[in-house]
């Protein structure tokens, strides 16, 4: 069998790539992560999903264990009988997904894995921002924890899934970033705060901070 | 007037996002770059560009200075009389994109901007090579040189429209990364090397070294 990682952008329905509807149409069956009855890529993927009999929610904890991925590939091995299915991603499959994680385990039992490329939400929130993230010569770091960092040498810096904000801020301002907080980029409650206490009241897992050199 | 820098992503038509393809369709007029008469934002839109007679090829170097990027806006703004137009830009239109400087004087000229996000280059490369960009925890630098870069706390490097490749395999080399080499990634003549002599005798501007620890 083979499973397709296939990323379905940050939230905007016209974000979607021509690849990924196509992958939707031709799959065997749909794999949708969900957590607690909720699942924001199958949200996003609505549109395209109205008419399929073929999809199957699998319930995956965040930071859930090695051996959790595994039951949850050998039940996508065993029902994909062979054909492709797809495995619906947020974002893109290759940064900080779940599917990184079911594609080892698909590996070791066998299988094939193969992913399509989905907008960051990163770049749409760029976008969104308005602000460029590289210029000729620049650098920038993505991470999820600004822990051991040096900032000294980058001109942008996007924390993803951003805990211990006041950490993140305080370092920031001390090497002179301008900094964007933005949240569930491009979804029906997009938000974008810049002020440093409005940021540290909210709490959102789908959220990033975007610094720059100001 | 407004100009939408439109993502075109990195080469394969069906990488293109609804929105991209939308906004080309709703142009006053769409704005290619091009280099000594060659295009390949205008190969990759082709087939969307085949009925299309609101096409303005600019003739960019690379590299250009702030003088001709501010004559080719003032030609862009004077040309949309007032009306939304595209700019076609190769990969997503923040990461080392010649938009990015279009965009800094039609905003001198008054004129309004926004981007639509395409597929990054790096992370169509990511899918090509099979090789996750971050894990949880992961730091990744996205960078166009790798000077004064501390490779020690990052564990994915990404190092686009590579020169100097011999420096920037030694150093990768020295802490112990694996590498590949992603050469027109999705375009007709994509390459991936892991080769070091087969790298180091390669030369094209399109290309880049994803990097990840081993």
């Amino acid at each position: 069998m083979k499973l397709i990682g296939v990323g379905v952008g940050p939230g905007d329905i016209e974000l979607f790539t021509l690849k990924a509807i196509n992958a939707i149409e031709e799959a065997a069956y749909i794999f949708i992560p969900e957590s607690r009855g909720k699942s924001i890529a199958y949200d996003i993927a609505r549109p395209l999903l109205e008419d399929k009999y073929n999809i199957i929610f699998l319930d995956i904890p965040m930071g859930c264990g090695r051996d959790l991925y595994k039951t949850y590939a050998e039940r996508i091995f065993r029902t994909s009988e062979g054909k492709t299915s797809v495995f619906l991603t947020l974002g893109d499959p290759s940064i900080y997904s779940t599917f990184i994680y079911i594609a080892d385990e698909i590996k070791n039992l066998g299988g094939d894995v193969s992913t399509i490329p989905g907008i960051p939400s990163f770049i749409a929130a760029a976008a969104l921002i308005g602000e460029p993230l590289l210029r000729k010569g620049d650098k920038m770091i993505v991470c999820d924890s600004i822990d051991e960092i040096d900032l000294k040498g980058l001109d942008a810096v996007v924390v993803l899934k951003t805990l211990d904000k006041e950490k993140i801020l305080n370092l920031l301002e001390e090497e002179g970033f301008k900094y964007f907080y933005i949240k569930r980029c491009t979804q029906k409650d997009e938000m974008v705060l810049t002020d440093r206490d409005d940021i540290l009241k909210d709490n959102d897992y789908l959220s990033m901070i975007i610094a720059k050199r100001s």
